[in-house]
């Protein structure tokens, strides 16, 4: 049995983690930047892409491959274009300022791009084109990072397991939000799949030396989701964030370029106003009606529910929100380190 | 052994599809784009959305469910969108002509989105990505349709097997060219391996009553690519597509709204203008060394080469090109026979 999980108010939680970033060099709101958006995830349930990262971060900075007090530049070549240069800033920062500027752009011109060029770690990126949604937009993302994933084909890491969320605003109080990785299985629950001995199925990963496995302890290389598919649109990923920057990642990763291997990545979103085509309450009807009939859709197994995409992270947040965020002992003595060295007080764990 | 197949010059079976939609109803213009996307599709073999759909096109126009003479109506309500209501144009008249419209305000603003509204069949929507990029632009296409591939979770064709394609210029003659369906395996596919007997993997299709099965006689049903993945991105693909033009089709398939069951897309393009952000010459440079890493991965068979999206559908252009489509005797004779019946003369297949 794994060791009881301590249970911190979502809010204490935002307050530590903001406090340890402002003390490591952030902004006051960066550092909330960056503790609201690690919350968000864990408040959702997607706790790999939460707090957990903050030791990580941390690592960044003490490395100088990401740089806390990086003011991120912004661009507008064109009316519905956002350039952002990162400059290594966390990638909660440079992603949550990239998610207000093409709102703004887009509320003129209807559609906008923006592009984040030399982040680091982004997250969860649902966080961003949920920001997006809240402002009565659709919200599309994607992210490239280094190669961790096999290209079809292939027998290394050729690409990364890069994300693609989508989220549209609806009626209730959550949006539609899809947020999901190119890899059948992302590496997050890999890693639980092996701390728990779980199976793999066929077509999951590759071992460290390239063979199909399916032994979680011996997974390295998760496969992408449906071969060519999930691979084409890594790539696809790559070209379009991080080649129309200008700071593409897998050519260097691959051809030896000094620094090439090194933690990065760059990030685009989109933002669609639904208000250029009709009001956002009429658009909302037609959302609510189209998950109405998803979800009353007969069911494979009459005892499991139908899911749209957010909902279980919807319910997630709700529970988290009263009953506290779980975190597992030993990523709370690392939180509770890091802030007692900075002189930051640590908030008790619920009951 | 299947009969053997006739094969047809591309210039001619153009001419030979073209006069035909013009004789039964088409402006000029209109029927040679008719014509040039399906035989784009045979000679990049796709043939499932090539000329095999000419007795489907005309079928529609026969029961008044598409109109050879639509006009379709274009309205920009921002400086990056254009609105083109198709009024039941043929699917490639309507977006060819939005991706035309779509380039025409990227060119401006520096993306655009086009939202074409009732439309039928798009045919492969590859073709309107690809015409994006041959204008310097990455191009990104998503179509909604009909109900026909299982929700996951559910037993009965609840969403469509919406495609997205992104097309992406390269240093090379043709551009990166994804075209996926949001299936595991799509429905074209299927037919071919049920014709030949093929098993299915699991998790490919259900029956016509909602069971699981192997056996690709009797798949009624593809699943969805990824599970939540593929049934998501269809999901979305619906919102945006149909929603935002207000021609809901899933949730009217489901409600019993009355033809509510009609075939009938939707589809949108977006348009990026890679000038917004460097010569194109300096991205394709980007482009070209990212393919040449993931060409030169390590390969998991020595004897099987990596491909980028659009590699084989490339390869089969130059083919076809050179040594014509190749057609099935029963499709050659009932495009014969249509041609006959309009009085226009039927090209004599190759040697």
């Amino acid at each position: 049995m794994p060791p009881a999980k301590v249970r911190i108010q979502a809010a204490e939680l935002r307050s530590l983690v903001a406090a340890i970033f402002n003390a490591r060099g952030c902004s006051v709101a960066d550092a909330e930047t960056v503790a609201e958006t690690l919350v968000w995830a864990n408040l959702r349930g997607i706790d790999s892409h939460g707090v957990s990262r903050v030791p990580r971060y941390l690592e960044l900075f003490d490395k100088g491959e990401s740089d806390p007090a990086a003011e991120v530049a912004v661009q507008h070549p064109r009316s519905a274009i956002v350039r952002l240069d990162a400059k290594t800033a966390a990638g909660p920062v440079a992603m949550t300022r990239a998610a207000h500027e093409v709102v703004a752009a887009a509320r003129e011109t209807g559609i906008a791009w923006a592009a984040v060029r030399s982040t680091v770690h982004t997250g969860a990126i649902g966080r961003y084109t949920s920001l997006i949604a809240e402002a009565g937009m659709a919200g599309i993302g994607i992210v490239a990072g280094v190669p961790n994933m096999a290209y079809v084909g292939g027998r290394t890491a050729g690409v990364a397991t890069s994300p693609l969320s989508v989220a549209i605003p609806s009626g209730g109080a959550d949006p539609v939000l899809l947020d999901m990785a190119t890899a059948v299985v992302a590496l997050g629950r890999l890693a639980q799949m092996k701390a728990s001995g779980t199976p793999l199925a066929d077509g999951v990963a590759l071992t460290a030396t390239g063979e199909p496995t399916n032994d979680s302890a011996l997974a390295a290389i998760p496969l992408p989701v449906g071969g060519a598919k999930g691979a084409g649109l890594s790539l696809v990923f790559e070209l379009l964030a991080s080649g129309l920057v200008g700071n593409p990642i897998v050519s260097a990763f691959h051809d030896g370029t000094e620094g090439g291997r090194r933690h990065r990545q760059n990030g685009a979103l989109i933002a669609l106003d639904i208000d250029a085509f009709m009001p956002l309450a009429e658009f909302t009807q037609i959302v609510d009606a189209t998950l109405g009939a998803i979800r009353a859709l007969p069911r494979a197994d009459a005892d499991v529910a139908i899911l749209v995409p957010g909902d279980r992270g919807s319910r997630t947040a709700v529970e988290r929100s009263a009953g506290g965020v779980p975190l597992g002992p030993k990523l709370w003595e690392q939180l509770s380190s890091a802030a007692e060295a900075l002189g930051i007080p640590v908030p008790a764990p619920l009951g």
